[in-house]
C-alpha cells in the first residue's frame, strides 16, 4: 500500500497546508513511542515510523478538523492515535505475511524477531488507546475502537477468504474495508467529530474516507496485475504468487468456463503454480475485461469520495481532498 | 500461571457469592467474541475461553464492585473487558513463547497457526476497547488503557531482560507488574471506580490487586524451582531451561562468588546447559537461602494485599478477598 509518486502533488499541498499541525503530531508520536523501561520499543517503532511513510492517515484527521475550523488541540492526539494504530497493524501484518521488506527497508520481524514485532505492536495499540482517551470525547473513542475491531476482523477474514474461489465481491469489499478503508474513514470522521460538526458533515467525512480507502486499495490490487497503464516500482504478480483473491481475479473467476475455473482452482486454491501461469492469468483477466471492470470500480469509488465532500464547507482543504481522490486513482486512470 | 487446587476454596466462595454476575459476564463474553464475518474468530476464542480458566481477573472486578454496593450494571462490561485483555495476552504470549500447551490443551498457535493467534488476539484487544468504552466512564478507560500499555511494556522488557544476569529485583518487579499485577490491580481498581468509591478506597483496591498479583506471580516462579514444600502438577526447572531470570535466581546471583557467577553465566546467559545443571542450580539456590528469601517476599506481598483491604467496608466479600491472598501463597507456605 505504498503511495505512488503520482499522488505527490495533492499530498504535498496537504502537507504544506497542515505543516504546523503535522509537526505537533510528529512530536507527540516521538514522545509516546518512548518507553522508560524497555528500549527495544522505541528502536523497533522508530525503524518503522521514521522510514518515511507519508503520514496519509493522520493527515486526513488534521485536514477534516481544519476544514471545519476546529480551534482546539485534540485533533493532534487523534491524528497520532490513527498513526499508532496503523503502525501497530503494519508490525503485525509483516509477521502474518512473513514479509521481508516494508517501505524499502528490511522489516522489523527480520531485523529483530517476530516476538518483538508482536509485542511492540501490542504496545503501540495500547499507546493508541491511551492517546485516544485523552481528548475525553466518548464518540471519537467509540469510532476508533470500532475501527480497530473492523481492522482485526478484516485481517482474519482475509486469512480465511484467501485461496477460496467462493470469495465474491461483497467479501472482497469487507476485507478491503478492514485492511484499509476502516482506518481512513475513522481518521476523517474523528476529525469532524472533534470539531463539533453537525451529523451530516460527520457522515460526509466518513463517506469520503471510506470511499477513498476503497479506491486506494482497489488501485493497489490492480497495480499488482500491472494496472491499466504502465506503472513503475511494483512487482507484477505478487498477489497471484501469494494466492490472494483480489478484485480482478474475482471478476475473472465469476465469468470463468470450466477449463478456466480449473486453472484458478489449481493456481489459487491448490497453489500449484508453474512457469507461464502468471501470463495465463493475465490473459484470462484480459479475456473477460476484468482489469477494465475493476478499474471502473476504483474510479467510481473515487467519484463517490469526491461527491461526499459536497456537503462540506467550501475551503481550500476541501479542494485538496477532492484532488487527492483523483490522484489516488490516477495511477490506473 | 495456573491456579493451584489449594486456592479452590476462597475462589469457590467468591464464585458462589458472585454467581449471578459471573453468569452475566460469561453471556457478554460469548456475545462479543462472535464475529459476523470471520468464523475463525469465535473458534479460536472459544477454544481458549471455554477451556476452563477460573475467571479470576473478572471476578476481582465483580468482587470490588459488590463489596462497595454498586447498584449498576457496568461492572459486567468492565469484568468482560478484563477477561478479553487477558485472553488476547495469552494468545500473543503463546506465539511469543512458542508454547504447545495451555490449560492442559494444545495452544491455538498449534491448532490453527501463529497468524490466527496474532490476529484473533488483536480482535479481542479491539473488542475489549469497545466494551470498556460503553460504560462512558473516562476514568475506567484511562485505567484499562494504562494497564494495557504496562502489560505490553512488561512483555517487551521480559524479552530483553531474560538471559541477562544484570537483571535485578527492581527489573523483576517491573516485569511481574507487567505480566501479572497490572491487570489484577486494574481489575480491582475499575470495580471501585465504577462503584463511585472515594479515592482512598479506590487506592486500597488498586494496592490489593497489585500486591495480590505480585504474590501470585512470585509463587508461580517459586514453584518452578520446586517451591518450599512439595507441590503437584508443575515441572521443576522449566524457567531454568528457558533461561528466565526469576526471583530465586536473581537472589542467588546477587550472592554468587566467581565460580557460581560463571555457572549462571554459562547456563542462563549463554544457554549452555548440561546434565546435572538443574541440580547444581537448586544447590546454589539452597546454599544462599534464595528460595526462603523469595518465599518470604511472596508472603510479605500477600500480607500487604490483606492490609490494603482494611480501608474497605466490612463485608463478607472483603473476607473472601483476604482469604484469597492467603490461599495464593499457601502453595509455598
Amino acid at each position: 500500500m505504498g503511495v505512488n509518486e503520482n499522488v505527490r502533488k495533492p499530498l504535498d499541498r496537504l502537507s504544506a497546508a497542515l505543516s504546523a499541525e503535522m509537526e505537533a503530531v510528529n512530536a507527540l508520536i516521538r514522545a509516546r513511542m518512548s518507553s522508560r523501561h524497555a528500549p527495544r520499543i522505541p528502536e523497533v517503532t522508530a525503524h518503522l515510523i521514521e522510514a518515511g511513510g507519508k503520514r496519509l492517515r493522520p493527515m486526513l484527521t488534521l485536514a477534516a478538523a481544519k476544514l471545519l475550523d476546529y480551534p482546539g488541540e485534540y485533533h493532534i492526539h487523534l491524528a497520532a492515535t490513527v498513526e499508532f494504530i496503523h503502525t501497530a497493524t503494519l508490525l503485525h501484518d509483516d509477521v502474518v505475511d512473513e514479509s521481508q521488506q516494508r517501505r524499502g527497508r528490511p522489516t522489523a520481524n527480520l531485523l529483530w524477531d517476530n516476538k518483538s514485532s508482536v509485542l511492540v505492536g501490542d504496545y503501540l495499540f495500547a499507546r493508541s488507546f491511551q492517546l485516544m482517551v485523552e481528548p475525553g470525547n466518548l464518540r471519537t473513542l467509540e469510532i476508533l475502537a470500532n475501527a480497530s475491531a473492523t481492522i482485526a476482523e478484516g485481517e482474519v477474514l482475509q486469512l480465511t477468504a484467501a485461496q477460496d474461489l467462493r470469495t465474491d465481491e461483497a467479501v472482497y469489499l469487507q476485507v478491503v474495508r478492514g485492511k484499509t478503508a476502516a482506518l481512513f474513514s475513522a481518521a476523517t470522521e474523528v476529525g469532524g467529530v472533534i470539531a463539533g460538526a453537525p451529523d451530516d458533515q460527520v457522515r460526509a467525512l466518513f463517506d469520503y474516507g471510506d470511499a477513498l480507502g476503497i479506491a486506494f486499495q482497489m488501485v493497489d490490487d490492480l497495480l499488482d496485475y500491472g494496472g491499466a497503464t504502465e506503472t513503475i516500482g511494483k512487482n507484477v504478480g505478487d498477489d497471484f504468487r501469494e494466492r490472494k483473491l483480489t478484485l480482478p481475479v474475482i471478476k475473472a473467476v465469476a465469468k470463468a468456463d470450466g477449463a478456466e475455473r480449473a486453472f484458478w482452482s489449481r493456481t489459487i486454491e491448490k497453489g500449484e503454480q508453474r512457469e507461464g501461469d502468471l501470463e495465463q492469468a493475465l490473459a484470462l483477466l484480459a479475456r473477460h475485461g476484468a482489469m477494465e471492470a475493476a478499474r471502473a470500480d476504483a474510479l467510481a469509488w473515487a467519484e463517490r469520495a469526491k461527491a461526499a465532500l459536497q456537503v462540506l464547507p467550501d475551503h481550500p482543504i476541501r479542494e485538496m481532498l477532492s484532488d487527492l481522490a483523483d490522484f489516488v486513482v490516477s495511477r490506473v486512470a
